[in-house]
C-alpha cells in the first residue's frame, strides 16, 4: 500500500485536527487523540470495543479508523487496529502519552453500584423476562437496555432512596426496568407509560404471572399524560429519543406526573455526545427548571445499540422551586431521531453489492441486515459500510 | 424526659416537614426521612458519620437530630442516635424503609475511580508533602483535602486524557493536588496559583527539593490572571470559594486561562447542596457556556472540613462554542463565604460558658476552639452549639 509518511513538522494538533475534519467527526481532534491512545493501550483493539471505551457511534469510529490509516498512524490486522511505528512515535512523542492502565473501577465499571449478594437469582430471572421481550423498533428509538443495567439502574435508585415507600413512574419503558424495580421487592408503586403495545402486553403479562404491582397504560406522549397521574410521583425514570425535541417533550410530561415539591428526582438515560450537543440539551435541562445532582457516563449498556457505541451516560435531575413544564398541550412536532435526522447509510455485502439501510428505508438497522442477510445474495457476514446520505 | 408520642394520624410528608421546619433545615423534609434512614441503617450511628453519608453539615445533623428526640422517633446512645420503637414503626411503616445494604461500590467509595498497584509509595509521600501545610484559613474558605482526595482526582484527570501532555492550571491548591499529579511522573506542565504565600511557598520549596516543574504563582484570583498565561492551558482544576461569586469568578479566570477550543476541561470541586442552591449554580455554569460531562457526588474527602460534611462532589465541565467569561476586570465584590454570610455560632463548654465562633470573631472555627479550648476555663472538649447569629 502506498501509505504517507505522516509529517511530524505540522502541529500536532493540526495533525489530529486534518483527521477529525476528513473524517467528518463532530468531536473534533479531542476524539482522534482518543483513539489512538485506546489503540495504543490495548496494543490492538476491535471497532466495536473502541465504540464502547470511546462512547462513539460504531460507524464514527470505522470511518476515523480509515482516515488513520491513510495518514499511515496505525496498521489493520486480523484483531482490530494497530499502531505503525510512526503512529507510535506520535502517540507517545507528540501527544506524550505513556499510562497504559485503566482506572475505571473495575467492581461497579464505573457505575458506582455494587450489586449486593441476593444479584444471581435476580438477574436470572430478569433475563428470563428480557427474552421475552418483541424486537426493537428502531424507528421509535428503541434500543434494549441490558438486564444488568435494568438491575442497576433499580439498585441506584435504591441506594438514592428513590425507590422505598415512593410512587415511581417510567416514561417508555423498553428496557424492562420496571420488572428489575419490582424483582426488588420493596414497596414501590410502579407505573409503566409506553407507545409501544407489544411492550405494554408482555410488562403487563409477566406482572400478572408473577404478582407484580405494575400500572401499564399504552400511551403516546405527545399526548399530555392521562389525567388521574398528574402530581402524583415520587420519581420518574426515563430513557428518551435522543433528540432535543425528545428531551423537551418527555421532561415536560415528567414534570407533570411528578409531586409538586421540591426535591422530586428524574432519572434521566442519555447518549453521549460532542460538547455543544451536550449544551444544548443541557440547556433543555435548565430551562425545565431541574438541577442535575448526579452525572455518570457510560452508565447504561444495551445490546447492539451500535449508533450510540451501546452506552449512554445516566444524570439524576432534582425539582426545584423553579421546575416548570415547557410543552403542555398535545405536541404535534417530530421527536425520533428518524423523523428527525432521517438519515440513509450505504453498507456493501461481502460481494460488493450495495443496500440501503436507514429509517425510511425498507431495512431499518444494520442488526436488521445482518439477521435477514443481503437481499441479492443472502450473505450474512462482512458487511462494510460506504457511505452516507444526509435527507432534507 | 417528657417526650411526647408522634401522632402517626398526621400525614408522614407533614410530620416530616414539621421537623425541617422546626430545625431550620434548608433541605426540607427529604433530608429528614435520610438521616432517620441511615440512623435505621446502622442501628446507631454518629453525628459525624451521618454528615459525611447525607453530605450535610455537623451542626445542621445536630439540629435535627435534636428535633426528631424531641418527637419520641428517636434516642440518643453513646455511640450515637438509635431509633425509639415508634421511630421503628415510622421508618418501616410510615416511610416504607427496609433495605439495609450500602450499595455504594466499596473498591472506589462510589468515585468511579480504582488505585493502581503502584499507589502506597506514592501516597505514603504525598503524606509526607501535605504534614507540611499551614493550619487552614477559614476566611480564605480553605478546608485541606485528604491525600487520597488529591491523588484520586489526580488519577481520575489522567483517565479522562486530562493530564498527559497536557498543560494544567490549579486555581488555588490548598489541597496540594499539584504535587500528587507530579507524584505520577506522567509529561504534565503543572501550574498553581494561589493567594495564600504560606501554599505557594510550601509547594515550591516541596518541588524544588524534588525536582517537580511546577509553576507557582502568589496571586489573587480577584485580579486578571497574569498575562502570560492567558490561552495557554488544557485543563483546570480548582476547589472555588462556596458561594456563587466566588464560583463566578474563578470560572472567569479558568476560562479566561483556557485555550480558546471546544473540548478543553474544567474540573471543579463544590459543596453539596439543597436543590434551589444547586440550580442556582448550575446557571453559573451554563451562563458560562461550559456542559457539564460528569458530576460525582461524595467525591473528594476533607480534614475536618464540618460545614460542608467533610464531602463535596466533583464536576467535568467542558468548553463549547458558547464558552465565555462573565467578569473580565479587577473583581471588588465579596468572594469568601465569612465575608459574603459572616454568621456567629454560639458554643457552650462543658462548664456552660458561652463562646462565640465565626469569620468576624476572634476564634473562627469549632476546629480553632477545640485547638485553644475554652476562653474562660480552657476545657477543649464537649463543646455544644447553642445557636447561630446572623450578621446582616
Amino acid at each position: 500500500m502506498n501509505k504517507k509518511e505522516i509529517n511530524f513538522t505540522k502541529k500536532t494538533s493540526l495533525i489530529l485536527e486534518e483527521i477529525a475534519s476528513k473524517s467528518q467527526l463532530k468531536e473534533g481532534k479531542e476524539a482522534v487523540r482518543n483513539i489512538l491512545r485506546e489503540i495504543y493501550r490495548h496494543g490492538t483493539i476491535g471497532t466495536k470495543s473502541l465504540a464502547r471505551k470511546i462512547h462513539l457511534p460504531i460507524p464514527t469510529i470505522a470511518a476515523v479508523r480509515k482516515e488513520l490509516e491513510n495518514a499511515g498512524l496505525i496498521d489493520r490486522v486480523k484483531k482490530g487496529a494497530i499502531l505503525t511505528e510512526s503512529g507510535l512515535r506520535f502517540v507517545t512523542k507528540e501527544l506524550g502519552i505513556s499510562f497504559v492502565n485503566d482506572l475505571l473501577c473495575k467492581t461497579c465499571g464505573g457505575t458506582r453500584i455494587e450489586f449486593p449478594h441476593e444479584f444471581d437469582d435476580i438477574i436470572a430471572k430478569l433475563k428470563s423476562f428480557t427474552v421475552q421481550r418483541p424486537s426493537p423498533n428502531t424507528s421509535l428509538d428503541q434500543a434494549f437496555g441490558l438486564p444488568i443495567t435494568a438491575l442497576r439502574r433499580a439498585y441506584f435508585m435504591l441506594q438514592n432512596d428513590d425507590l422505598e415507600g415512593r410512587k415511581i413512574l417510567l416514561l417508555g419503558d423498553d428496557d424492562f426496568t420496571s420488572l428489575a424495580i419490582a424483582l426488588l421487592d420493596i414497596s414501590t408503586d410502579i407505573t409503566v407509560l409506553d407507545i409501544d403495545t407489544r411492550l405494554t402486553d408482555v410488562i403487563r403479562k409477566i406482572a400478572d404471572e408473577n404478582n407484580y404491582q405494575i400500572k401499564c397504560y399504552n400511551h403516546d406522549l405527545r399526548k399530555p399524560i392521562p389525567e388521574e397521574l398528574v402530581g402524583q410521583y415520587d420519581t420518574i425514570f426515563t430513557d428518551p429519543p435522543y433528540t432535543v425535541p425528545g428531551l423537551e417533550l418527555f421532561l415536560s410530561r415528567g414534570i407533570q406526573a411528578l409531586k409538586k415539591e421540591i426535591g422530586r428526582k428524574v432519572y434521566l438515560a442519555y447518549a453521549h455526545r460532542a460538547p455543544n450537543d451536550l449544551f444544548d440539551f443541557q440547556q433543555v435541562i435548565v430551562n425545565h427548571g431541574l438541577a442535575i445532582q448526579e452525572t455518570i457516563p457510560g452508565f447504561n449498556l444495551y445490546e447492539g445499540a451500535e449508533m450510540h457505541g451501546n452506552t449512554t451516560a445516566l444524570s439524576v435531575l432534582v425539582t426545584t422551586s423553579n421546575t416548570r413544564t415547557i410543552i403542555e398541550n398535545e405536541y404535534k412536532e417530530k421527536i425520533y431521531t428518524g423523523e428527525i435526522n432521517p438519515t440513509t447509510r450505504i453498507y456493501s455485502c461481502l460481494n460488493n453489492h450495495l443496500i440501503r439501510i436507514g429509517t425510511t428505508e425498507k431495512i431499518k438497522s444494520i442488526e436488521k441486515l445482518k439477521e435477514l442477510g443481503c437481499p441479492i445474495c443472502g450473505t450474512k457476514d462482512s458487511f462494510t459500510r460506504v457511505t452516507k446520505e444526509k435527507r432534507e
